[in-house]
Formats: C-alpha cells, structure tokens, sequence
C-alpha cells in the first residue's frame, strides 16, 4: 500500500527533514510541496537553502513547490505533514482539513484544543480516536493530529514508564539545541561561550502538553494527568538534540533497577519508523550525550541515564533529537499510526 | 595593615587566579608561591603556563616557586591560599595549620568535617568561629577554612535570600563552565557541539554543602538545615560562569515581587573584594547568561533572573563566575574576612 | 577642547562599540545619536538591543535616538562617525557633508573612491589632505574620511613595517570572527562545528584597499601599491578578533630578527585611542590568538606571530580585534586626526 | 579473496577510525588488535574507551587486545595498520617488517626515506615499487609503506590536477580540526572562541611530503617536485574535517573552468574504499565547509571550491576529512592498493 502525501512549509529546517525521513519511505510517496508565495512556482532546489547533510534526493530536487493553500495541493494526496509557523498554520490547517485533508502537524497552535488528538504512537495510541470527536464537532471530511513540542516529546516516555509507579510532580531542565529555533533562531553571537536561560513559550508546553499525552482518553474527551509539572528551558551552543535533567516525585518507592527495567521494558510499536526498542537506558552515567547519542535509532529513540533515587521519587537524564523525534520524525510515524489505524 | 600571602598550588588554573586577583590587593602582599617538586626552584614564569587573559604580573613573574612544605615557605607569611589538588590537599593543609598558618581553601577536602568551617562571608560569617573549637580538638596554632564548591556557591546567596519564607527542598541543575575542570580537564572532542550530563562528585557536593552552609552554628557546632536538596549537573561549551535553574519549596507563599526583593536586598559586607550589592536580579527572563554577566561585580556578584512562582513556591536561574567567586575570588573573601575578624 | 560628535547608524553593533570608546573619551562629547525611523524618537536604551558586555553609560541610556537627516542633528555637532550599512550611507553622507559635517566612517562606499581619503594614523596621515581635493571637487564644507574593511587593517601595519624591504606580492588567508558580519550575520547552526571560505567582498577589499593604503599621495591624487595581493577569506566560530595568515614576497632578503624589529619599531603615533606600541610581535609561535589576545592596547594594537622566511620572502601571522581597531575603533582614531590636524 | 589485518594502536583515536572503517570491509578481515602494555590482556571494549558516533562491531568488542611486539601478532595475519605516535612506531614498525609483515601505516615516522615509499593510490600508485628498493636495502620480507599528514593529502588531489598546467609554487594556509590532534590533544579551554596559528612540525609535513608524493618515480629512486611550498598552519574549533586555502602559481595560464574541470576529471581508481569520483568541485563559492561536507563518499572524497584566476594562477579552497581521507581511510586505501598490486 502506498500512500501520497505532502509537506506544508517544505523549504524550512523541519520540512527538510521530512523530506530526509520520507525519502525510501515504504508506504509514503512525497506527491506536493508547499511553501510561501516567494517560492511558489520554482523547483524545490531552488526554492530551498538545503542545510541537511544529506544531498537532496534527486527527483525532489526538481518537484515545482506550490502555494500552502488547498486549490494548489493535488486531490489525490490523502496526508499532508505540516512544518508551518504555528501563526500560519492556525488558519491554513483548518482549511486543509476542512476539505478533506488528514493534517499530520509539527506545528504548536491547537495542541490542547479539546478535540485535537496530541499523540506519540507508543504512549498514547488510542488519543487517535479523539479525531471521531473532531469531526463530529467541525463537520470536516479530513483531520488535524498533533505531535508534542521537542522537548516536551524528550522526557514523555520515560515519564510514561514511571506512572506504573504513580507520578506525583516533575521538576525539569532543559539543555536545549539551536536547531529548535529553526536555521536563523539563534545568532552565534548569542550563543558561542554562552547560554541563555529561557526560550519563550516553550516552559508552558512542556507543563501542558505532558499532562494531556499522559491523560485519559474516555472515548469522548481526554482527561489530564494531576501531576504537577515545573519546566526551565536553557538553549546551550549544541547542534542537534536536546537534553533534559527530570526530577520526579513517585507515590511509590522504586529502587533504581526498578525505575530502569521499566523504562528498558516499556513496549514499543511496529510501525516503520519506529525504533525496535523505544527507551535506551545507559549504565554510564555521563551519557547520554547529545553529539554521541542523538541518532540512536534513525534520531527516534530516546536515551535515558543518570538514573538515580532521590528523597522523593527519582531523577534522571533524558535525550532526543529534537528535529526527528522531536519534530518530523514524530510527524511521520503520526502519519503511520494513521496509516495504521484506518483513517487513510 | 599589610598581611603577607602565600598560595599553595599557584601554577594551575586557580593558582592563577588567585595572583591576579591578589594583584593590587589592599591588604594582602603576596610573599610565597609553591606548586610540585617539579617546578620548585623555577621562576614562576617558567614554571607555569600563563593562560589567564591579563598580563602575569612583572614581580610575580620572577618569584621563584617553592615546594609545598611548612619547612619552604617564610615563616612571616602568615595566610595561605590553597588550590590544591584535594588528594593532596588533605594532608599538606593539615601540616601547615599544624605549623602554624591559616589557610583560606579552596580545595574540596574536609569541607564537610565538623570543626572546619565552611564560609561565605555575606552568609554564613558566624561559622567562622568553629576555628576554635577546631584549634581545641586539633591542637593547632594555625586554622583550616574553606570556601565551597563553585556550583554550591552560585546558589547559596538566592537560597539564603529564600530562608526567610522557610525552604523545605530544592531541586538544581547545573550547566558549568568547562574552566571549572581545571586547564585540560574537557577535551575539545568531548565537549563541542555536546553536553556532558555528569560531573564526578558535583552532585553529592552541592546536596551536603548547601546545608551546612544554611546552617546554624551555636559556638560548639553546626546544625545543617533540613531542607532536601536533589542536584544534577551538566558540563557545557562555555568557558566561565555557571549557570543553575533552580526549583524552590518554601513553607511560605510569597508572590514573584516579594522573592526578587529578598534577593536584592539581601545584605552585602563590607569587604574588600565582596560586590556592593550581593545578588542581581534580572527583569529580563532572558538574563543570566554566562558570556554576558559572569563579569558583574568584578566577577564576584551573583546573578538571578526568571524568578517565577510554582505550584510548591519559586522557580529561579542563577549565574555566578565559576573560578572568581566559584573559587579563587571566595577564598580571598574568606581570607578578608579572617582578617577582619582577628584571626590574623 | 572637547569637539561635539554624533553617531550615525548607534544601534547596531558597531554603533553600541562606538559609545562604549566614547564614553569617557578626552576630547570627544557624544551629542547625538541617530538610527532608522523605527528607532527615531525613543530613549536609546529602547531602541538599541544592548549587547556589549559592559552596561550602556548611564546618561546615553537616556538619550533620544534622532532620525540619521542633516536636519535632525544639531548644528553644534561638527564630527560624526559612521557605521551606517553601505547601502544607506552611499547617499546620507553626502548629504551630512555637503550640509557642513566631518565624517569618519566605517562604512564601505566611497573607499577607493580618488578623492576620499581612506586613512590609518600610523600609516598613511598625509592622505587625510585628499580632503583638500575632495572640498575643491565637491564644494563641500564638511568632509567625508574612511578607514579600511576590519581584515584590510589586521595586515596593513605589519605589511607597511615590511615595505623597507620592497613588498612586491602577498597572499594572505583570514580567519574571522563572526561579530564582523553584525549581530545576526552568521547563525548559530551555520558556524558551529564548522567554517566557511568566503564572506562576499571581503577579498576585493582586502586586494584593493591595502594597494591605496600604502600608496603614495602627492597632493593631488593617491597612486597605489604597485604590489600584488590576492586573499582568501574564512569564517570560524571565533566571536571578536580576526585572525591572518599573511605570504610576503620581498625585493630584499632581510633575515627574520630584521622582520621582527622592524615591525617592533615601527612608529605609533600621538592620539587618544592609540597604542603605546603600534605592534606587538610574539617569540612564541602558537600566538597571537583570538581570545586571549585580541583586547591588547584597549583593542587598539596589532599583533604578529609566527614570523618565518621563506624562499620568496617572509610569512607570519597577525590579529586585531575587528570591532574595535577593525570598526569603531579606526574611525574614533581617525576622528582623532581630524583634530589634530586641524579639520575641526 | 580476504586478507587478515591487524591494527597496531588499536585504542586510539586513529585506532577506533580503523575499525569503524574495517567493519564489513569486504576484502580485509580483522585478526588482531594492538595496544600499549596497559592495555595488553584485555577485552577491546575494556581497553578502548569509544568515541566514534557508531557503536564498536560486536565481535571486535570482545576481541583480546595483544602487547604491540611481533610475537603477540599471529603469523596468518598479512597486513598491519599502524597509527601508533610516532616516536614509537619508528623502532615498532621496523620490527614487524623485519620479521615479514606488509605495513600499511599512518604514523609520520619514515615519511621521507629514501626507501619508504609515501603513497595515494590516486596520486602516485607507481611510487609503490619503492618496495622493492626497500626490500633489497633492509633485507626485509615485508614491507612498510605510508600515507602522507591530513594537512598534506587535503591538498594533493587537486594540485595533482593543476600539475599539467605547471605548477612552480604554492602558498597554503589551513584551517584544521581537533580531531587532528588525538581525543584529547586539543583542551576545551585552548579553542572555544579562539583560533591557535600554529601546529607542530605541520608546516614541514606539508611542504615537504607534497613534494615527494608529486615526485617522479624512475623506478630506483623518487625525484621531488621542485615547486615552493609555504604552508601555514592553523587550529580552530572544528570537530573534523580540514580546510585550506591553496594560493597556486602556474607555468601556464588555464582560465577557471579549465582548472576546474582538470580538477572534476581527475580519474580516481578502482578501489574498494576509493570514491566514485576522487575531486567534487563546487560552484558555490561558500562550499566547501567541514560539517557539511566532510562526510561526502564516506569521507574519502576531496572537496573544492572557490576556483578563480589570481595575477600568478589559481586560488582555491579544499576540503577532507582529516581521519578518515586524512588518516585510517588512507592506511585502508593503500592497504587496497597492496592487495591489488601483489605484495600480499
């Protein structure tokens, strides 16, 4: 089965990683670009500054890009990966949707809208089905799926490893890439021999959103987890990945073999760009490490170490790459849990 | 009053410090260096390799360096600044206060022992005292002082700020300078485009330090404070200047205004190398940042910014210059206040 | 004396380098500051994004940012720097000096123009009566007077030190930081881990203005160089300094202590802003280096190293610091000259 | 056909290189590991502490690393590489020859005998019979063969595609990765935001190996090239990959699409691990750049770019990577040549 997809704000850092993990896709063939205007109409290559080290694959280097707007997207393309500026994307997701469209958006607007599943496919699958809701609600013939922000998606599996355990609070740091900001985010000047302790926005996601991916889906509406949730984001001069220190408070007492068997043991999916293990937890204590481990699995695992008791619970290190698993990578195995669960 | 010095470990990283700092020092004259046997008997430009970014100073570069006995060093030097290796620090300390001298540390040996005092001048003078109690159970002439460890250092001032609301707990990650491993302690391979989630030892020194430097001292010993500290430290590519995000419990429920006062107000000494304000603290939530304030107050004030209240009580950044007040800066302090205290 | 100056273009980073050398300066009064029409009418700690890493000098901080027209700034300010983008100051410093106004600027239009003096104090002052010429061909009251590109100005001293032996060819290779492109002229994820061999125009400047520089002026017109350069030009994850690898074909054959002294030797000059000591060269091959030395003589002075023969003549390396003697610096010392020779 | 390989040095930085690039080789098959007596006795994964971003080959993990002595290698072991430090590989690899082993080593030791040949199979396969010369000289059953500095093969390739335009002289200036300098010859503390203009013993290498590898061969003895070579050497943050700037005077006088297409059509060789084509010529003047670029055909191919016209030649710009092209995958390279030429 193959299924034609698009990517909505392809000529962008996210969008060239999707095109990266849909090249050799098995069941995704790369049928539309989109961008804005300026880029409307030139082929993809020169369209797009491509900074992936990869080189770009050869017949999307020639694809026309197209304008980000439903008449411009082909009929027979079912499922379109979204990269836009969340200021964009607010309207143009629901006009997509609207005409039939199955929206599968890295993009943060409408996260925790009551009615827009947010999913990661081995934490909360069955969040899918708030798309029944959606298009009760919204009269659309499509559908609109998110995935978390970056560094919410980072500590997210482990946390959910450590609710059979009852997750009362989390404190957590970020140590945080620049390529989260997108290619311009972060100048070098502000980051060589540097840090900067905030990134706007971006501790309300990481409190939210982990609430809502570990909440409960009664079929009709999703209930949020009552753990509290505290976040400090620093960006720090690093390429690609982010890392997290969590602090969490647990009702029960674990040892530390307990807490790390029971990340190493959380089940994974079989879905193709999914890892075969989901969590990797090192002995060592001083990995993981960002350059030396943010591509385990294709960039789609996550690493955990550092696993320690505390007074209250545990704490641990966590790292993801925050461009794949952290943003198009969790976008494409979204599409592929669509896939999977029949809503293409 | 003049007071001759000698340093104790004057050839590595904080040995350097500590002679630019003494460099034009009103009080203290610098009289005796001494490093290992290799490099006794050499001038000291010769014997150490000058990386700080001033000029080594003209008479400091011709003193010959001596080894590290009681039996090489003046006997009218009367303080001693010591940056030691603490395995080696352990015992030679001990033979000098035996002989004698006092010295201000700055070497992590004995700093959790029940009669050395463990001293930050604007926090905790009173400790000071445990010198006596130190001289009667050792038999000492001299007396052995120490100043924490860089990463405990940067937090204290905004905790001891805190206290007054009552602290139950703080959980702090760290992300340190890689100057705070000394010279050649973090390769370039290991270290660019990366973070090391681990630093041997830091953890545990932050958890124990903490309190008993928030501790009460009631002339025979101190009582350390009760507040649970989890700690996780991070090495990251910047030079100078640890940057910390702290999360607070307090028993109390200030709100954000009555917290950044308590920090800003919080009261100075009247010092020499102390700053005239002891904490910063930043409007702007993007503030600290290492490469911009580790230079504040001559690298001896303490920054705090994103002061923001949580569901347990606050949350906090705080930045202090690792190897000035994290150091070779805390040390001199001590020794000011020594001085200032009669017991030179 | 003290002269009124204004600054034309204050906001961005070299007009922040600017302030920061004129406050406290001995002659020179900061009277005026000017910027886009963004930033026209606000308080200057408003309108410019401070980043320098000393604070802003509190009574600019409160100074009204003017529109950058003739008729904005007042009548009593006589001396204006310049660090305006090119593309702006082609047209808006003609209208400031055929309105009456010296300027020194740091802009690139007009350099090689024939009758705009494009001058280094210690080099080449007497070019600065081109001004004569200019007021002749122009009918200006006022004056227009360039220093060179920050990378043209690293090589020029030590390359017009070598010029008694007979300079007849130069290769020379740029290592720069990246502050040289301005606050957000390279990105984080362009210059981490990584460099890149060309900066547009740079080579051009370097291959011309250095012919001009060291030209002979008659009195009527400067005849350039008649050396050959040719230079290439790299970018690197340095922030401030730039740093050279300079090839010199000689007609003489000097030895390389004859070099060295002759670049020792070479004369300062008398100005505020000067240094003592125009270069300094180095024994110690692994210098001069970007961070540690490129703040030497207040950023003013020029550094050499690695001086060697070679079968066609000499090679060596030098380094200045490119905001302040490669920007602000130049046209604060050129501004001194005007003075000194009587164009105020 | 497989060959057993052994690598002396096998724990080093170069060493895990090897293997990463050995694993799957489909001609070589690795037999035994080598380290210093510390290391003796040992599983590989114990005595190496990893860094290459793979992890180790399963088997080679739990390979027993051997004393580096030609008694603890096994005699059905044909072919060794050597990236042993220098000062002991020049009595090591003696040893080995003498007892019958065919060395294809790294190590800079031995480069310019007289009797060693110094070879890229791309460059100068012929100068391989040297073996011969070396063999009646030394009366040996083996045989040591070496690959040239990561300074110097960056450059070969394309000067090797000028040569038929004369070149009679080259000014080089490089900007070099850490990598080049071992795991932990480079501190952090040296190159964050900083440049080092000089590398030990660098300048040399460059200026003399490019010589002999461009040399004619008569079958006896190898005549150098007699062009100048003047190289400066420079360190800057880089992980891997080394830059240079290459500044060439030619006898005649090709326009910049004739160098470039000498360079693009320079014909490579067929070789196991040798790229499909040995030059990649960019057009856009910004490329090569180390993060980028390093990796194109697994590392091994050269990068150019930045061609243009000077008054004397051409100026350009190259690209490898220092310890694959630069070190192993040139050991593996002319390993692959000894295979196909018959002296295994």
């Amino acid at each position: 089965m193959s299924v034609r997809v698009g990517i909505l704000g392809a000529t962008g850092a996210v969008g060239q990683r999707f095109i990266q993990l849909l090249d050799g896709h098995p069941t995704f063939e790369l049928a539309a670009l989109t961008a804005s205007e300026d880029s409307a109409g030139r082929p993809y290559r020169e369209a797009a500054k491509w900074r992936v080290d990869s080189p770009i694959p050869v017949d999307v280097a020639e694809m026309t890009v197209r304008e980000t707007t439903p008449e411009a997207v082909p009929d027979d393309v079912d499922l379109l990966f979204s990269s836009l500026p969340s200021s964009v994307a607010v309207d143009v997701e629901e006009d997509f949707a609207r005409d039939g469209y199955v929206i599968s958006s890295n993009s943060s607007n409408d996260r925790l809208a009551e009615d827009v599943p947010l999913t990661i496919p081995e934490i909360n699958p069955d969040h899918l089905d708030l798309i029944e809701v959606q298009r009760d609600e919204r009269g659309w013939d499509g559908a609109l799926v998110k995935n978390p922000n970056c560094s919410t998606i980072t500590m997210i599996p482990p946390l959910a490893a450590l609710d059979r355990f009852g997750i009362e609070r989390v404190d957590v740091s970020t140590l945080q890439a620049v390529s989260g900001a997108g290619y311009s985010g972060v100048t070098s000047m502000e980051i060589i021999d540097n840090a900067i302790p905030h990134i706007g926005g971006e501790e309300d996601k990481m409190e939210t959103e982990s609430r809502k991916l570990l909440g409960d889906f009664d079929g009709a509406a999703v209930t949020w987890h009552d753990m509290d949730v505290a976040a400090s984001c620093n960006r720090i001069p690093t390429l690609d990945g982010h890392l997290e220190n969590a602090f969490v408070d647990l009702a029960d007492d674990p040892d530390v073999d307990e807490v790390a068997d029971a990340m190493r043991e959380f089940p994974g999916v079989d879905l193709p760009s999914a890892p075969n293990q989901l969590i990797h937890v090192f002995d060592d204590p001083e990995r993981p490490q960002p350059r030396m481990d943010r591509m385990r699995g294709q960039g789609m695992q996550i690493c955990v170490g550092g696993v320690q008791s505390t007074d209250h619970g545990v704490k641990f290190n966590c790292l993801a790459h925050n461009t794949v698993r952290g943003a198009a990578g969790a976008s494409v195995l979204n599409g592929e849990l669509l896939v999977e669960n029949g809503y293409l």
